[in-house]
């Protein structure tokens, strides 16, 4: 008994076990797990048939071997999901850190990776959380279920504060748990029956999730891109707006501005344009603008700064980055009443129902945080860590400047995008953190055309990227 | 001009505009806008080429008629959300509760409907959650992104909490921002290509959600069902248990004890059956244990009580009714390892896959709230609360089956399953609510097994318990 609950655990924690055959246990949790011949006796004298059920291991004997089956249900699993490639960038950069750690134990690693924010949040927004918080033990204070659309006062707040004057309204806007969470509850809504168009490069999430929502073809290992997506290729060349002559009809554009990885912001030429094409099309766009608040360019902030952009596109917002929301989790969505399907019914309604049938509204605390962000108080604060951030990147940038490099981004996003012309995005990635004990994220991550770039993020205390700074400095000089 | 945007307007806000053929604009958003030819004259000397583009609106000439028809897009929309009925059951109850308050402005409406917490959270989990809030703005006490699965502590604690000596370890526990919003989750995991089963009455969430993934095929209006959906019909006469010989084989069984909104709690030797069938099917049961800690009898409180469960469920659970997080947004779900895809991929895969690319974790201050739950404090703390609303649900029941109603539920479950024999729900909760301003939910809200049903929920002030329980005995004694 003892003995086969050890080789379920061994299995199922995919960890090796010293006593039987331990190489075959390291393979993959998906695999059967084989026993050579010679474990027979010790399974025969253990393992008797209630517990086997138990275990969920089936003995099977197939030739000269004992085979031990887990039990599999006759699910399919979603062939969507099976075209995925790796893990979501993110996590595996993550993975790769643990990875050096463990490797280095002792090693002052610094974090310029995955663009989270490091700063605390200004006191007069945490004191409003903490209020709110607090609140909830009292009659008076206490709330449950509140609107899944978000609380009235953030939204009319949200409206006041970013569309003052473009025409979008209260009940245009969606309160959510952040902007990543909204693209996938979008995707819900447009099904499988879409096409759809994304910067190359640009933020995984908007693939993966077209991905697995069954929208795109298998995985192309020699181009690198999935079947059926229309990837718009943003170069130094055409200064990171895409070459729309060129570009198929789809039904939804994904369309990050200032970009996420590679800091361009779109011009207000450009993005009439981009609103034009999408109305020719017939296409809605998704316009993710979680980085607005870091321009410094007199370029839009919001897509609803273009005339007609309300008839063909939504756009996407965080506190993440404007307000270190990161683990707090806010952010909203505007679908414009405007927006319509091709048979007239309007797209809100449909998110709408999504929003109310999988999701269940924002924390209560965090959006008192929001409206506390938007407060005079609150936004010059949020202005000032916003500041610093923007100083980090100043830095980065000139490092990489003194040092020959060609540097994108910056200007008006966290991001700096460094080209490292003829080489291979992951290698340097490998390279930066063997050498120096930075993590970045490679280029390729965001797609084939951020291949030969790595995105280094300007979130950190100053110190830290400071070292980095000097570090690259010492690698690259 | 000013015309021109007024007409825009009026579509856009479905206000009606005393000006412009007033009765056009009452129609759906939806609709495109006719104005009957007397408006020519009017449209035609203020609009300019321009300014149709702008607000959307293009002028149409039609035999007779100048219609002004909204800009569409040419994205289809998605026919799998377009098969849903009416709104989500919950906001449709909360619409016809805001009609009625403006039918009689000054009603002191009572709310035993939607089910949601009343009562404030002990200030021993409040203050965790306010000193997480507060610790924000420090340098020590800042963090960004978690990890998306939840914090290590967090799952620990729930896994030691409960689930001691049930083989659940810490890293087959997702932490998420609530039950709903990983039912959907579960459901992007299972794509579209699955069949599933559900309990007849049950909880909205399972079925609308299988209709948006397209598992479904049309609503049919003579049964009050989805086609390829296999209804398990729990009624009195089978002790709300599904007699699961006459159930059909599907990949997905959803399952929820005590069950929402019967109240009815599996005993063991029903959870054993359960669990023998999904596995002689191959199929997953996706069991939703949001009520459990409201249990009376001695039932199982997780269907990893049940030997083998683990190959064959996943668990959904929520602080949401244990702790009044309703509006806090927290819950968590139980994919084991051992739970395997036909092609022994495993299913806890897929789903972190999920988590991690669709969501980005529940609210670092949630989850020190949730920590605070766990404590020795809090869990008496939160004990106490639940005693509260088990008392008003004695009181309830006590009620009705003083004026001779038949009741179930009530004893493991926070909702009162009141039988209206013969009686269609929608019209005793009309009559309950016109006369006696308390709002209920209508059991066919819950599936056509519901019919005959109301739900009253036991979460509420004493006070508005007692007085509603006075207006039932004035109504239907």
């Amino acid at each position: 008994m003892s003995l086969m609950s050890n080789l379920s655990t061994s299995m199922i924690s995919s960890s090796s076990s010293a006593f039987l055959a331990p190489t075959s246990f390291n393979s993959s949790r998906s695999q059967s797990v084989s026993v050579p011949v010679k474990s027979i006796k010790i399974c025969k004298c253990v393992a008797t048939p209630q517990e086997q059920q138990q275990t969920g291991l089936k003995m099977v004997l197939c030739g000269l071997f004992v085979c031990f089956e887990a039990y599999k249900t006759k699910v399919s699993r979603n062939s969507n999901i099976a075209k995925l490639q790796a893990g979501y960038l993110f996590p595996e950069v993550a993975r790769r850190r643990a990875a050096h750690l463990l490797k280095y134990p002792n090693a002052q690693v610094i974090s310029l990776g995955i663009g989270d924010t490091t700063e605390p949040i200004p006191d007069v927004i945490t004191s409003a959380m903490a209020k709110r918080s607090q609140a909830l033990s009292t009659l008076e204070g206490y709330s449950g279920y509140g609107a899944e659309q978000g609380e009235k006062a953030l939204r009319v707040a949200l409206a006041s504060t970013f569309y003052s004057n473009l025409g979008i309204e209260e009940d245009d806007i969606f309160v959510s748990d952040g902007a990543k969470c909204d693209i996938s509850r979008l995707q819900v809504v447009f099904g499988s029956n879409v096409t759809m168009a994304v910067q190359d490069p640009s933020y995984p999430a908007y693939v993966d999730s077209s991905v697995i929502m069954g929208q795109t073809g298998q995985f192309q290992k020699d181009v690198e891109k999935y079947a059926n997506i229309e990837y718009m290729r943003c170069t130094p060349e055409n200064g990171f707006f895409p070459d729309l002559s060129t570009v198929a009809r789809t039904d939804i554009i994904f369309f990050c501005s200032p970009n996420n990885p590679t800091g361009a912001a779109a011009t207000r030429e450009q993005l009439t344009r981009l609103v034009q094409f999408a109305k020719d099309n017939g296409s809605i766009i998704v316009y993710d603008s979680a980085y607005a608040i870091y321009m410094s360019d007199d370029n839009p902030r919001s897509i609803f700064e273009i005339p007609g952009a309300k008839e063909v596109a939504i756009e996407t917002a965080s506190f993440s980055k404007y307000a270190g929301f990161t683990g707090v989790r806010l952010g909203w969505t505007i679908v414009p009443k405007q927006l319509l399907f091709s048979d007239g019914f309007p797209v809100a309604k449909d998110f709408n129902r999504i929003v109310c049938t999988c999701f269940n509204g924002a924390s209560n605390i965090a959006q008192a945080g929001g409206l506390a962000c938007l407060s005079p108080e609150g936004l010059e604060a949020m202005q000032e860590v916003i500041g610093f951030y923007k100083e980090n990147t100043k830095i980065i940038v000139e490092t990489f400047n003194s040092l020959g490099f060609k540097v994108y981004g910056g200007k008006n996003a966290p991001y700096v995008w460094v080209h490292f012309p003829g080489r291979n995005s992951w290698d340097v990635f490998s390279e930066i953190l063997e050498k120096t004990h930075i993590v970045t994220t490679p280029g390729s991550g965001f797609g084939p055309g951020g291949e030969g770039f790595i995105r280094v993020s300007a979130f950190g205390h100053r110190e830290n990227v400071l070292e980095a700074c000097r570090r690259f400095k010492q690698l690259y000089n």
